[in-house]
This record gives C-alpha cells, sequence and structure tokens, in this order.
C-alpha cells in the first residue's frame, strides 16, 4: 500500500481507528435498529458495511441510486428512501430489487407514482417544521388510508427536524425535538405502523422518550466542522488531504479548493493553519508555522455530505498508513 | 433523442443556441488565440470542440487531467497547465502526450518537478494582486533565467487579476486592471517571451491597452447569476433542470440539492420563483405561480464552475429539444 506522503492530492483521508470509535459511541447510545443510518452522509458502500458489522441492519438513503447501490453491495436487508421522487424509472428500479425497499410518500402524487412503480412499502412523510417535503401532520392518516387502500403496507411515518440541528444549548434544542416529535406522533396515532422514524447527528440522543423508533443519523461516522462546534462525542474521521503548491511570506496556497469541498456551510478549516478563501483548486491560508511547497496539509470540510460526493473513492488509514481505499460508489441520482 | 420532460433530474441542461451565441459574442471581440478559453469553467471537451471550431485552438487548463483528457480529445495544440504543481506522477503524464504543453511555475520547486518530469515549456506565474499563486514580480526575472539554464523555454508570463473580476463599476473595474497588469508588465519586461496571459471573463474586454497578448476565459460559455450581474454581453445558457416533488400552501421543493449546485457564491436562483434554501437533494423555494408535484423547474447555479464538475453529463437542447449528450469527462485531477 501507499504512503500517506505518496497519495495523490486532492483526497480523502478517512482515519479507520477514529472512524471506528465513533460507530462504537453511536452504537452504544442506539444500538442495531434504533440506528438507521444514512448513507448520503458518506455515499460508500464500504463505510456501509463497517456500520453494518456494528449490528446496524437497516439504512435510510436520500436517493434512488443509493437504494440500488447498496442493494448490489448485498446490504440491502431493510433500505429506506427517506425521500419522495416521481420518477417511474427510478422507482423501478427499486422495484426490481426484490428486497424490501420502504419508500417515503407526502403526497397523493408520490403515493401513486410508488404504487404504479410496483413498490409496496412505505412511510408517510410529515412536516414537523422544516419547510422541505413532508405531509401536514394532520393529513397524515387520510395519506396512509388512501396507501392502505391501494395495497402498500405503511410501516408508519417519518419527519426530520433538520431545522433543529444546529439549535444552540443543550436543552434548547431537546425542547424544541419534544415539540417537532409531538407533531410526529400525532401523525403517527391517526397513520400507525411500527417505524417512527426522525432524528440525526444533532439530536441522536434526544429521542430517548419522544416515540422515535429510529434515528436517521449519518454524519457522526466522518463529521465535519459545524456538527464539531456541537460538542458531541464523535472525533473527526475524514480529512482531506492536499499539498502545498505555494507559498510567499505572507500566505500559502495548497490544492484544495471548491471542487473538492462542500461550501454550503462556508470555508473549510486547515489543521495547522487559518483559512483565508478558495478558489477553483486552491486554498489560502496562512500557515502556524513555516511549511514549504510539497508539504502536505489536511483540510477539514464544513459540510461532510457534499465533500464525499466530490470524490471517486477515500483512502483509508490505520496509525497513519494507508490501509485500503473505498470507491465512494453511491454518488449520483 | 428525449425530450426534455422525460430527463431525469436533477441534470445539467446546456442550450446549444445561446452557447453559440456566447462563443460568437467572446470571438467577435477576442478572435483565435487572443482568447485561451479555460476548460475549468465547464470541464467538458465536446464544448472545447466548439470553441475550436470558432476559431480558439489554444486552452488554458487547471488541473493535469484537464491537460490528458484535452489531449486524448484530440485538441492538444497548445494546452497551458495555468496552475503550479509539483505531483511528478501528473507532470510526467503531462510530458508524456508529446504534445506542446505549457505549464506554470512560480518557484524553484515547481520548476524543478517540471523539469524532473521532462517538460520543456513554461510560462512564469506572476503575482498580480490576487492572494494566490505566482512569483513577485521583482523576482520573475530570475526565476525565467533559472528555468531558460535548466533548458526549459519560457514562451513568457502570466498573472491572473481574479480578485477584481466582480469589482463594481465598469470604470473602476477597468482602472484596477490597469494597476495589475502594470505589475505583468514590469515583469514581462524581466522574463521575456511571446505570451502575456492573463483574465477572465469579468476582464475579457479590458485588454486591449494592457499589454496582454491572450485573456483566459472560461465562464462566458455558459454563465451564472454572480456574472450575470456584470451587465455582460453573454447569456444564461447552463441550467440544472429539476423535477418539484413536494408542494405545500407556503412553498415548493424540487430535487435539485448541493449535491448538484456549486454554493460557495451562495443559493442558486430558480427560474419562476424565488429560493429558500438547498439542503443535500432539494431546493425549497416559493413558486412566483402555482405548481404541481411533477412540474419541471430550472435552476441558474450561483457559480458554473463547481456545479459543472458535479455531474457527469450536460443535455444539450436547440429550440427545446434535447439534440446531444456531453460528458463532463475532464473531472477530477
Amino acid at each position: 500500500m501507499l504512503n500517506v506522503d505518496e497519495l495523490a492530492t486532492p483526497c480523502l483521508l478517512i482515519d479507520a481507528d477514529v472512524l471506528d470509535r465513533n460507530v462504537a459511541a453511536m452504537g452504544s447510545v442506539l444500538p442495531g435498529a434504533r440506528l438507521r443510518p444514512h448513507v448520503k452522509a458518506h455515499k460508500c458502500t464500504a463505510l456501509a458495511a463497517a456500520q453494518y458489522a456494528a449490528g446496524h441492519t437497516t439504512f435510510t438513503c436520500a436517493t434512488p441510486r443509493e437504494v440500488v447501490g447498496m442493494s448490489r453491495a448485498g446490504i440491502g436487508d431493510d433500505l429506506l428512501l427517506a425521500n419522495v421522487t416521481v420518477d417511474p424509472v427510478r422507482l423501478k428500479a427499486m422495484a426490481a430489487l426484490g428486497l424490501p425497499v420502504t419508500v417515503a410518500i407526502d403526497s397523493d402524487a408520490t403515493l401513486d407514482a410508488a404504487v404504479a412503480a410496483g413498490l409496496r412499502r412505505c412511510l408517510v412523510d410529515v412536516n414537523v417544521g422544516l419547510p422541505r417535503c413532508g405531509v401536514a401532520p394532520d393529513a397524515a392518516g387520510a395519506l396512509a388510508d388512501r396507501a392502505r387502500a391501494l395495497g402498500m403496507e405503511v410501516r408508519g411515518v417519518m419527519g426530520y427536524e433538520g431545522h433543529l440541528m444546529m439549535v444552540n444549548g443543550r436543552a434548547e434544542r431537546q425542547a424544541a425535538v419534544e415539540r417537532s416529535m409531538a407533531l410526529l406522533r400525532q401523525a403517527h396515532a391517526d397513520v400507525g405502523g411500527e417505524i417512527v422514524s426522525a432524528g440525526g447527528t444533532g439530536t441522536y440522543d434526544m429521542h430517548a422518550d419522544t416515540g422515535v423508533t429510529e434515528v436517521q443519523a449519518g454524519s457522526y461516522a466522518l463529521m465535519d466542522t459545524q456538527y464539531g462546534t456541537l460538542g458531541l462525542p464523535f472525533e473527526q474521521a475524514l480529512h482531506v488531504l492536499g499539498t502545498v503548491i505555494s507559498v510567499c511570506a505572507d500566505w500559502a496556497v495548497a490544492d484544495v479548493g471548491l471542487k473538492a469541498l462542500g461550501m454550503d456551510h462556508g470555508n473549510p478549516s486547515i489543521v495547522g493553519g487559518e483559512v483565508w478563501f478558495c478558489s477553483d483548486e486552491h486554498v489560502t491560508f496562512s500557515p502556524t508555522a513555516p511549511v514549504a511547497v510539497g508539504d502536505r496539509v489536511r483540510i477539514v470540510p464544513a459540510h461532510i455530505d457534499p465533500t464525499m460526493s466530490m470524490h471517486e473513492a477515500a483512502w483509508i488509514t490505520s496509525s497513519g498508513e494507508v490501509i485500503d481505499r473505498w470507491p465512494i460508489d453511491l454518488r449520483g441520482w
């Protein structure tokens, strides 16, 4: 295997030891099917296999390609598309897997599309405060009735409190989660089914008494600077490795830019320096100690999900050695 | 060919008629080798071929993979890597093309790496005010002397005034460009060579009297909302096509999110609505007229370059019909 210093840059580096600790920390709070890991955060079936090996056999997906890719990788015990779509080709591709795929529905149109494609299991996606997908809580029961009348197994409800992930202060966040999940429980009372699916990395340990049966966290495995501000028991496992390509008296430049970093949460951080700005293929930064052209630097992305989807593969390290290469094989739609 | 309404979403849509007009508008100001089109803005050899057919046979690249990909596509008359690198494998891959590849150098280290790889042509990259790569103007001559002593052909200088692209007001921008290019001329006097390469879409028509022999513009071909604010004679040729997947009284949601859009310049725009925010796979927006699940929407990215590199291909339309599919085949490094 290659040495880290021999890797072409920019590239993703996953510290397997840190990843293992993150997976173990999550599993100690949410063992087995209490966690339905969200693969959109890493888009990597090899990483999903590590989560599976830790006892999590149910998975959350955001795109049909993630569902199909997980199935091809042999991790198809119980896949949830926690998203709505009316794409007939992609819905049929999921139905053709012959696996117990569950899809979210939040309208007659998304229900009809799922039924027409031959899908037979669904969750009713309920709006719990985030202005995105999801039926109004008081309309969830009627949609479930209609789904059952069309032959669907309605397994329960889901509702993503994404607007609460970054609420400052644990007590404030917990209180907001409770109010949001009251809406989901109300909908669940009308919908029925055994599943109440919600949550994310920012609220993963706030669902002991919310009625939620499974949490859809994903970012916890690799982490990013935004979730890093919350004081969670998860460490940064993912870095983008770069090479210093230019140095002058006041700043240095490395070869990690906008095409290697999800930028919606703002600038990344850099180990051993302060980031000034990013360009297509560059990050300009002020190093805290002198650097030279050819030195390696490690960048921490502000948002893990879109960062992963920009790369073809990640290099896996343990004790500083490269031990494997994992394709980011769930990219696209 | 497919109808636009049959395309799976999210996907890139390029209006070939608008693209042709943009290419013609640029060519009327900067014909032939006065423009060295930058392929980083589109990462698509089929689009580069259209620029070639319009008379531009010299090209600018930001990564070795762009250089190698352009060569494989048969567009290798005169390729410039307008970036510095010390990656020996990638430098050798460019040298092995057997084409007149020119690379930027801005330090002894980047010069030595190019020489060691067998590359024989360079430009001296000069810092003209953007805190990024580039040797100080008064050190450019010595670097050129050293390059020639090592057997390199020094073709001239380059200097990217990227910090000036969005200077408000044409007169203010022109004056700032003039000051910046005075630095480049000073360096060129010491370096020699026939090439003075600079500029971008925001300053493409400000180099008539700056001493610049070629302009490295790229975004003009497809455009984005940021360059759209400058009043340039280029139209929006690129949209990200989405499908409405959820609608309620106050907002609607389409399936175009952070993994389909470069977000460093902020939120995209949407035709027929106002964008609220983007999630990994969603854009929440308020439509100006009622929309229904299944409707198609067109999103205009805030930054074209990273948007293109997130997609495998672009669909080409003319008069509303899909006429071709162009792979985005220069992605990666």
